[in-house]
């Protein structure tokens, strides 16, 4: 089968797309390329099965002429949508960033769709969604649903168009709502800065909040294994997943320590004194995953253990050796 | 205080203005007029606190200029938001309709609140937000959310930025849902339908659906008083309410044999085989307004009393005497 993937040139898209090819999908990956790099994807640069092209997805006419162009012959089945906007504090500072890069790409990738009779959604929703619902555990069901940045409202936004065209005209739509993410090739995200940091000023880091804030996170390699695994055995119709680890994550604190442990030894950890490292940003949130455990799935790696490695991964990246 | 209505040409509008007119603030009402008409307001005309505008809200440049223009020195302290697409299957046929006329009108109304310092906003939301949840009595925090129109859809979306914007700018943001309302001036719904059909052909009533759908309904006149309460009484921070009657609903045969009855006594009433009227239609939904109440409030009439106050209104608006 044949498939798009947009935000095709991104982070999470750069661990899912060699997954698709290899269970034999052909893939087109569509992108403005706004973080991201489709040289994340070199190593299938001779590969006929993926395809790449440079596209605003948030404007129609462009969308759909880069599948007249590029998709061919190729019966597309399916839309993994992966593109947003990544900067949250960007989001709320201009509404219209996650107005156009969060929820246009959606509502145009739903034109495309059922211009094009492409039958099934595979969306990249977010615990943003939740907004900020203190020690309450993050079930699917739970409400209401008052998300605290923009990034968090446009994810919920497109989650009730594809829930209206599921009802319409959409053979299938999954929902898989993100924690934390982690690993590598980072593209932003709280490892990049600090390490970012660490490397422009090696005894020091600055860390937003008091470093209180306790969340979840996921390393890639195990999100893109859930995906694939829900998508190759959901059936017909609309359902909504928590994708993450099973412990109650960990905390900023213990990135920071972990981070200068491994990047910079003894440099001075400071901290702010707020709770949160930003308006928008959801202090801790503790996720229920056992609608996905119900199909089979498990993480293998813990909060803490994805950090571990993920902060090896992107340290090998973004550093000189 | 002076306020925005958005939609201030419309349904409710024709009955919230006057009731903040009597409360002593002064309206600035703004609406495209697509379906209503500021005639509805012809008593106020002399009123120097009421003043109306005809712009397109979608519009962020026209919505500034109308606020520039017409609303001089008064300071305005909330927009009531109501403006917003009434043709559901408009809606699903055409997604920018709910696009345009539901969503981009919140993120504009959202975007003028900050440009022009405006504290607060008053959101009529909508039953629809829910999708079809079947027998679930509706709390406002019950879930998932699965609206199954892009009127839902975009409502849900609007309350979604509304949300976002509660935890940056804006000081207050009361979300009203509400269920189906009416009374007159009918710019839409089941009962002004039904009356011009039996205007049209008063031998016979031809009802979408199998006219086993079940809602509830309640009469402007509660709806408005219990909106303009929570206005006065509830403090800074963002709220969601029910507003709805107490009841379980009435079931769309209820509301054909009514009007008939009052409207073309002997008409033969057909049904369609369909458990739902159309695409997007929920068939049926239960409201729990327990925190309504807990506030001190309770509707008047119940749904079959609103039916009935209602097509009385609305046969003695349009139907000759």
């Amino acid at each position: 089968m044949a498939v798009i993937v947009t935000g095709g040139s991104g982070f999470v898209a750069a661990t899912l797309i060699p997954g698709l090819l290899e269970r034999g999908h052909s893939v087109l990956a569509l992108d403005n390329c706004s973080r991201g790099s489709f040289d994340y994807l070199e190593t299938y640069t001779a590969d006929p099965n993926l395809r790449t092209a440079l596209v605003d997805l948030a404007d129609l006419a462009a969308y759909r002429k880069s599948i007249e162009e590029h998709a061919g012959r190729w019966a597309i089945d399916t839309i993994w949508h992966l593109a947003a906007n990544s900067d949250i504090p960007a989001g709320v500072s201009d509404a219209r960033v996650d107005l156009k890069d969060t929820f246009m790409t959606t509502f145009n990738t739903l034109q495309v769709m059922r211009d094009y009779g492409i039958a099934k959604i595979n969306f990249a929703s977010s615990s943003a969604i939740y907004g900020d619902l203190g020690d309450t555990v993050l079930t699917e069901s739970v409400g209401p649903l008052l998300p605290i940045s923009n990034y968090g409202a446009m994810k919920l936004a497109s989650e009730a168009v594809i829930s209206a065209a599921a009802e319409s005209f959409a053979e299938r739509a999954l929902i898989f709502r993100f924690p934390n993410v982690v690993g590598a090739p980072a593209t932003h995200g709280v490892l990049r800065d600090f390490i970012l940091r660490l490397k422009d000023e090696p005894s020091r880091l600055t860390v937003l909040g008091n470093g209180t804030q306790q969340k979840s996170y996921l390393h890639v390699s195990d999100l893109v294994e859930a995906m694939l695994m829900l998508d190759a055995t959901c059936s017909a119709g609309i359902d909504i997943f928590n994708v993450g680890p099973t412990d109650k994550g960990i905390t900023v604190r213990d990135i920071a320590e972990i981070t200068v442990g491994q990047v910079s030894p003894g440099a001075e950890i400071s901290y702010g004194s707020e709770g949160r490292g930003w308006v928008g940003d959801v202090p801790k949130f503790f996720y229920s995953i056992d609608k996905l455990k119900a199909k089979g799935w498990s993480p293998k790696l813990s909060s803490r253990e994805a950090i571990l490695r993920a902060v090896s991964e992107i340290a090998t990246e973004l550093l000189p050796s």
